[in-house]
């Protein structure tokens, strides 16, 4: 399914809708790439036709977080690159960026290359973060290589899982500082992992083994203390900073608080966070409760509110699903000690469908905010806008051709994931993807999943979004200077 | 000056800048509209070629709040609708956005017909907002005239003002109320006027009757608590809500609580605020202090660095001048009596400029931070966007070909505004247009300004913009039920 | 029950709590005050003893917030000036400060005499707050009188009920103002009265006429907009201000702003509010949800936390009841119009005990902050400190001895108060007071109620407390000077 | 000048000020303890009087945060406890908390016992709050030996100076958890020590070496950063926290929300930081310059107003010094490294006054509140009250006896600081102490300094303040159940 010059596909009679418009047009895309965009496109002989009438037309959805096959507490996550970005497909997600995550003391360049090599069966395209997890010269030398010539240009850094990845303030400030040089964006998982490691302990030692103590171990102030400090280390520095997976209002006032005092940081929030609380480690069923288990964990209900206002207020920027699948079999491994259950959910299938649902129908978002908070942001953010996260002339082809008309009800039976729990189960949904197209090609087609494995291409994403230029200029403005003491 | 057909200008080699994107391309406009966007156009013969080297080629500016020959406190601007929107095209604003204020019993539409005669002689594109300044059934009916048939998608709301123009909270809830229903946008100058008006007789029964007395008459509390109670009315109520010259602390604090609450509030901050301090109005020389006096006052220092805050962090949403100018024997009506020193400050022609400088050139915002800041917001909100705002096949041809490196030194003596003073006097700024384009007509070019007498246009704007829709679905998703007690 | 110096109590073998300290001692108490605090008091011959082992000793708490015989809304509220204070006695309540309201246009000093009057058969101390429903100089007049004369030292001001007893902006600036000058305390009752109106008119119209619309005419943000205003108000005139019943985080947060920003603002809290929440209203028996009917109304559970919080760190400073008490056949008044019910509920009984079993048993509050919040601090901003609040020599032996141990079920089938109804209704409570003496008598023992009519005392409040001073201080330091222009 | 059984003092004529009360009394010393407080005491033959007429009455200030003696950046501090009490004393502060500061890997016990041997020379009370700076089992176990048999209730945490002192948030949670489980109060210097670090090393680099780059290496970020990690780790294992030296509006903040957020934080405020800026720094001379580094650093001035409001809302409560004096030959070590000038800056003996001046004089503070902030709030957080910090039959005879009508220019010159350098140099106060007593005997009067050395004595302070019972309660009440599973 490679993108060549003879793929041609003339969308045609829809609504097309960006970030910041809504018009009717029709879109026509050939060799991977939107050739037009307009009103009564005609279209040329030997063209695909997919008829839009009465969708939206909009931009595939980009994930910009997911674990396909992550090695990760002794196990390996179900969804590889492609029955991954297969199943994004089929919800109307076009692009992932997933994570390199060396092994501490691990070579950075072995373990990017790995990583690619494990993606070269992707279905669409696709992206990598990479986590900065220790550090010596090499670290700092493999940075530079990254950005430079492998189109990386953003770096993850863990403040939670001791003695595993987890980064101090010595590397958090290391590889911030070495990212602002490179102009790449620092992200973090923000969890104070100190604070974790003596609550799952305390708990342990109090005889409290089960599933339910997931979320005792990591109460929402230890997200809040984290995201603070990686704000307030970013402040300092004068770096831009992504927060990943902002689960609570402590989180989301530490990112406002640092949005109003001047500084560019973003914020991500999964659709699982929006949608699904606490209540479920309690269930009954351990593999039910276990099968929520990932971190931060699902919260308390009131702070959903605070996230879909945070979305719609521009304090949270991009939507995502930290897509990290484990089955049954393997959760068991925690069943007698909830600190060993794999962490992780799915979701990448479902993302576009909850989000246009719960946000667009129930008017939390507009239609416009959702192509921003799916798609378009997660494009600016990381550099590669309007190649992705727009419907406009020179941009890829991929594309989601929106039924909002269109109903289902989710669920693990029925989804494309490989995973044996869907955390939407039973969920009802208004509005999914009719037709969606991968460099112009069409992989998803009336419950038709056409995903080709290897298909999918590695973006490279370019350093110093305009952001890092402003840095630039605002360091250099309060430049200090030095008192003549002669 | 009037656009044709025939008008045809090809603007050559600049770097297209817009709210999401940066980017070489060539603009061709014909008719008043941008005709083609893109690397190496060709130009047809007879096209007026502009040469965009070294420059950025963005959306004309939109100044959403001037009072042009506004009657106002016994006398009437300087600024008639063709010099002020003749000196906002030498500074490449091509769109202003004044208001219509009847008098407390007057005709709605009478008034608005008046304004719509006064702006006939306008060298660029205009629109209004309409003030609501008392209610019977007679406004209620007129509301719905101006939006149905008239363009008008904006209510102005004065919170000052006592005994002439002031709201009090049952015109605002009726108002707010009518403007939901008819999808149009509510507006606010908020300062609580019933302490003003306490403050104002205090002071001059102390003895305190210079200008210094001004600031003091309206602290910022007193705009902070409007602001927050406007919110608040608007959040019940269900309304979207724009708040004008916001100009402090406390009332940027107000609109990021609405915000993060979930209600779609915007501010303005207009250029002096975010430049000038209050110290001014402790000058010796009352014509200066005099000068400075406009309300909400100019504040201390601090608050400056909070409004550059809430601009970068989309807290703020547009820039405006409150463009309303007063010379020195218009402003000596107050000389013994500061509350009867006509209120109003210049700068339609200057606030580009000044935005560039300090928001640009010092890193506080990036250069599409700036055409949002300065232009597309504004567009957005009041929904006359892609028309006007972007850079874009279709839009009009409204646009500035600003240059980087020109320099100049802002001063009284050489601006183009019918003022006698500047607040900016004495700056010094790098980045000025060029060229500025109304309509795809060359109005300025190299210092050479060519506004043309009543070449401007009324801008008819639609109501129900993106936000409506969602707050009627919202509305909708959270109408209560009642409970059945048979 | 007058206190005389021949009545005589000895406190015997407890330990004294007050807002400061925790100490084993007796207490003596002669004349109706307190003779004597310390280890092993001797007990003259002729001496009442009290046997306080295991128990604590504490001053009694004093209700700043009651509305006994109110007419309000057409009836008149059910418990009297004795029912009522008896009613305290039974729970530890000594005082009660309640309210003199005029009706718009009566003359304030008319009303204030109605009212001393029907207080005159009391059982327990008392003062009144006034409330000033009007203006003209008459009121400003007699605010002068009642503080010089009459022992007032607080005003309170309706932001709600309109076209009743609601307070415009300018009669709140003009009171609060005259409140300044008086060194008396100004107190409001926070809700935005223009909201309430237009919100009961539209629920009305839709057709919700149950007690359910109630809190939907009354959302959360009617009382935070008000809290604010009146906050700013106080501000920007620099008096200090009083906030009765805080019932949301909105509310607590401006306080909490206005706390922050310098300002001396003290906020009050209802037993309800702090444990009650918004479900009632929904109970499918009328009678049950209109018995919860008042004003603010109660709340989403989140908010009860935040209100806890407010009390321990010092945001809120008294708890109180707005003890109001209408039976069922007074709130069938509306039954086809949940506008007409009339709002109040009971509680001065309970609140003593709600608050030591959900405060200090749970360790919300420790006992000396139990001691603030139900006593002390309500005396030294009302200004009767130490005569009230505390137990030492030359207080008033208005004291509790309070049974840690001891248990009961709160029932309206058991409780004193002359209602119907009890909002805590099968409440199982820890600690009760064993023994409650008024002016050194004995009201109440180990379940006997021997309150007396016409024992309580008026209670007259010196103007000035010691944050006045302070505040007038600052207006000095801050007092601005004009610039010499000559 | 040991206190003895025929040590005998009557304070006549004075209006005693406490923390919640003012009244007219004499007051009556004995054996170092206070016997008697009321009108018109009688004098026994033998005792000495003090004419306190026209003078308030206080309990004397106690300084919980002083460095005598120092050792520390390679010199010593150059007041020894001698000098250093008796400055506090002539400036009424007659008790004051200083800091055993072990060096890492130090037995703590052997650190403890050094410095009490160094303060047998005091001519005041003290105590010692003893830092944790590393973390084994022994200092697990010299905790417990600490709190139960030498009377230390509080442990001090520094979260900078990297490469020394420096606590990580190992170290921080093993230590916070053991003061829980002692009843001991953990404190904290709270700046991030790795951005320091960083820092540092950044301005040196750029060749910014003098005393201006000081406060740059630790801006108000870095300090709001670590109080907000503090105060989360605290709350998250339910143990009170107080943080030392708050100097900015975002520690302040951070308190709040810890505070609102139902957590017992307490904050502590130094004179210097209440009244100096930072334009210190760049003062052209180097010794003045150097005479000012002390850390965190005097901050903009903006800052001094929250600090004020942060006192008077209760949100901070203690006001100290952290007396700590090097003189210009020592602060010399660092003329070519600012950060090798050793950091500290005097203040001991002029906190009362600047207290009293800013504070009282100009209405930021009633007479109680600075009794709260300058000695009863100490003592109840340090669980010493009411032995210290009220006036009261059985308290200690700390005494001052002050004189709101004496002035005086503040200078190193006059000062009874063993330094050259006086931060407050030049500035004029207005209230001064007439007398000050320890323990009933008079160490100061009229001028005249009669400080005893080795008159002061260790206080100990029992653990479990009532903060932790509440605290203990909480915990009990939020303890969670496990899911049966069976
Ligand atoms: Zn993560
Ligand atoms: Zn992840
Ligand atoms: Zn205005
Ligand atoms: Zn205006
Ligand atoms: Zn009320
Ligand atoms: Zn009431
Ligand atoms: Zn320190
Ligand atoms: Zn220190």
């Amino acid at each position: 399914m490679t993108a060549t010059p003879t793929a041609r596909t003339l969308i045609w009679g829809g609504t097309v809708v960006t970030a910041d418009q809504t018009f009717r047009a029709d879109v026509y895309a050939e060799g991977g790439v939107i050739r037009a965009v307009g009103p009564d496109l005609e279209a040329p002989t030997g063209v695909t036709v997919v008829d839009a009438g009465g969708c939206y037309v909009m931009p595939g959805g980009i994930d910009p977080h997911t674990h396909m096959q992550l090695p990760f507490m002794g196990t390996v996550a179900s969804d590889d690159f492609y029955s991954g970005t297969a199943a994004g497909l089929a919800g109307g997600t076009t692009m992932i960026i997933d994570f390199v995550i060396p092994n501490p003391k691990q070579n950075v360049m072995e373990a990017y290359r790995t990583w690619r090599g494990w993606a070269e069966k992707a279905a669409a395209d696709y992206s990598f973060h990479v986590a900065i997890t220790w550090w010596d010269e090499s670290v700092h030398a493999d940075m530079g290589t990254l950005v430079r010539d492998h189109g990386v240009n953003s770096f993850k850094h863990f403040m939670a899982y001791k003695n595993a990845i987890m980064c101090d303030d010595e590397v958090l400030v290391n590889s911030f500082s070495r990212a602002l040089e490179l102009g790449a964006m620092p992200t973090v998982h923000a969890e104070n992992g100190e604070l974790v490691f003596q609550l799952q302990k305390q708990l342990l030692a109090q005889g409290l083994t089960g599933p339910e103590a997931h979320p005792l171990s990591r109460p929402t102030a230890v997200e809040g203390e984290a995201a603070n400090r990686a704000i307030q280390i970013a402040k300092v520095l004068g770096v831009p900073l992504y927060i990943v997976h902002v689960s609570c209002r402590e989180a989301l006032e530490a990112i406002a608080r640092g949005r109003m005092d001047g500084h560019r940081v973003y914020g991500e929030v999964l659709a699982g966070h929006l949608l699904v609380d606490d209540s479920v480690y309690r269930h009954p069923d351990f593999d039910v409760a276990a099968a929520h288990v990932m971190s931060p964990p699902f919260r308390p209900k009131e702070h959903q509110a605070a996230l879909w206002h945070g979305l719609q207020s521009g304090t949270l920027h991009t939507t995502a699903t930290d897509h990290c699948c484990f089955c049954a079999p393997q959760k068991a491994a925690g069943r007698n000690d909830f600190s060993r259950i794999p962490n992780g959910t799915g979701g990448v299938e479902d993302r576009m469908a909850v989000l246009w649902h719960h946000g667009v129908n129930s008017g939390r978002l507009t239609m416009n905010e959702f192509v921003k908070v799916t798609s378009a942001n997660a494009a600016q953010i990381f550099n590669i806008y309007p190649r992705k996260g727009t419907v406009a002339v020179g941009a890829d082809a991929d594309l989601v051709v929106w039924d909002p008309a269109a109903t289902k009800t989710i669920s693990a039976r029925t989804h494309h994931q490989n995973a044996d729990y869907n955390i939407f189960e039973g969920m009802e949904v208004r509005g999914l993807p009719r037709v969606t197209l991968t460099a112009g090609q069409i992989a998803w087609q009336d419950g038709d999943l056409r995903a080709v494995r290897g298909a999918g291409r590695y973006v490279n994403r370019p350093a110093f979004a305009p952001g890092f230029d402003a840095a630039a200029k605002r360091r250099e403005a309060l430049r200090p200077e030095g008192v003549d003491r002669g």
